[in-house]
């Protein structure tokens, strides 16, 4: 299992690669909160995501070997661009298993960045399957959305750069909020939060009828989300926690949260009309969770990370002009 | 004439008070300039603009007996919001002259900052003359929006700000763009700039219909724009330079640019798509520059100011799905 040097060592390598994302305050929000709510804006990495922090993590390391042969990984988008890039940086050939209805935005910009894209239907075929058997025939490295630990330390990065920004705030973290899918950018940040801010509560923030992370730390086993489960936080439809995410995210999470699209979308209102940040669906639901009241917030520091800001300009458009 | 001093002391008055905003870098951004762009958001102010800046300058150096008697200010948009702002925070009333046909979420934005509005006919009134006579019967102060040297000042911090942040990342500033209405920020932030890096090249950046400031410089003495001409930048319609800001700017500015609407729409699209932040119309102006090559960045270090994000959704959203 992970701890701290691991992501230590990750940060390490990403240095100079990666945006070091600012760690945001906004007066409104903080009224809202009543209290100092912190925000670590990952929407402004290079993919606008910080999928590159984990993808390049884990392909940095391997062997020249492994390199040639080049790498496979499946996504709905933001890892697939995270993967990309990263192959393009090192010089590794990516090849990106991707929903064939993925957001538009995300299949051009893998495409952009040089990765091999191959689709598949979301509802009917095994995007695993079809990545393994490409892997297979190549000899490649398959690059996992979170159930590796050179990814979870990778994405963990980002909650080592919440911790050691707050210090410099002079600010102790009480309350640390996730958006969660598979689990690596929460495990991550978890290990790295708790090494810095022992007291720190952290919680997952998952859409409500994706809720499997918050129903397995709840009955201590991993369970699965039902098929017919659907939500705009397409980021974040994971069918359930990784093995690997799962048992880091026992020792370390205080509650799983949930939140419905109505508060996803109230969400990136504020987020326009307010921080005049653009994030996506599956990033918001730790602001959505802040305004929706899920968490104690009063009195308190609580970091949000926008985990993304890929998302299509006539979904945002629609979200920012529809009348509540 | 105000100078580095005026500045410094300036960034005294307001540390705390303000955002020191981030100063951000894009991977897609460098690389269509051929060269380093440094963005620094002051859309990421509480009022969602740079303006807070110089209204608090100017009302924090009001005495006791001036403060009493409150302030009063013209504006339709973000300068009403500065002032607003800034009168909460230091316990001064606030009375703004707003136009009664102005969008209702800057009337509402400045109301919820507790300015008193004082509403007038665009068509039949004089603004101006009103705010004046309200002034003249309570003793208060009049806070303009750029022919004042204190607001000069208060801008001037955010090129302050840019020339510590890029010597902190290590670079030098070669070119500074600034967008520009009466040139309070333009003349404040140059005067900051030059201080720090002498050799930097400082340019306007205003709306093709609106380029008094290009062209007073130009002709050598201030001119107007003429009535009949519009632009979507609503926070730069500005008839002419002001003769403090234009003293200012004749020693300090290489060129005045400018840039067509759609050029600015094709920017609020790029900071969407890739940069991940909420731009208004005016405030995109230095990053349409870059973007349609009005400047030459090649090899060199542009700094950038978003000066504002206050647009409303539906321009926006229109702006975002409009197919080009």
């Amino acid at each position: 299992m992970i701890d701290i040097t691991d992501i230590q060592a990750a940060a390490e390598r990403l240095d100079g690669v990666i945006v070091r994302t600012p760690l945001l305050r906004n007066a409104e929000l903080d009224r809202v909160a009543n209290g100092a709510v912190l925000i670590k804006p990952e929407c402004f990495q290079p993919i606008g995501s910080f999928k590159i922090r984990g993808a390049y993590n884990l392909l940095s390391q391997l062997s020249p070997e492994q390199a040639a042969k080049g790498v496979v990984a499946w996504s709905s988008g933001n890892h697939a661009q995270g993967v990309a890039l990263a192959g393009k940086l090192l010089g590794i050939h990516a090849a990106i298993v991707m929903p064939e209805d993925a957001p538009a935005a995300k299949l051009e910009s893998t495409r952009q960045l040089g990765g091999e894209i191959i689709t598949y239907d979301r509802y009917t075929e095994d995007r695993e399957a079809i990545a393994r058997d490409v892997a297979a025939q190549r000899g490649a490295e398959i690059v996992p959305s979170y159930e590796d630990e050179r990814i979870i330390a990778g994405q963990g990065t980002a909650g080592l750069e919440i911790a050691e920004q707050a210090a410099e705030l002079g600010l102790d973290v009480d309350n640390l909020l996730v958006c969660c899918g598979g689990g690596g950018l929460t495990a991550g940040c978890a290990v790295a939060m708790h090494a810095r801010f022992p007291e720190a509560d952290i919680h997952t923030v998952e859409p409500e009828d994706f809720d499997d992370t918050a129903r397995s730390l709840d009955s201590g086993e991993r369970v699965a989300n039902s098929p017919d489960a659907r939500s705009i936080c397409d980021a974040l439809l994971t069918d359930m926690p990784g093995q690997l995410t799962y048992d880091i995210m026992r020792k370390h999470i205080k509650a799983g949260l949930t939140v419905s699209d109505a508060e996803v979308r109230e969400a990136m209102r504020f987020a326009f009309r307010n921080l005049k940040i653009v994030v996506e669906p599956g990033g918001a639901v730790g602001l959505a969770a802040v305004l929706a009241g899920k968490v104690d917030t009063a009195g308190k520091t609580t970091a949000i990370i926008f985990s993304g800001g890929n998302v299509d300009a006539e979904l945002f458009a629609s979200i920012q002009t529809e009348r509540t």
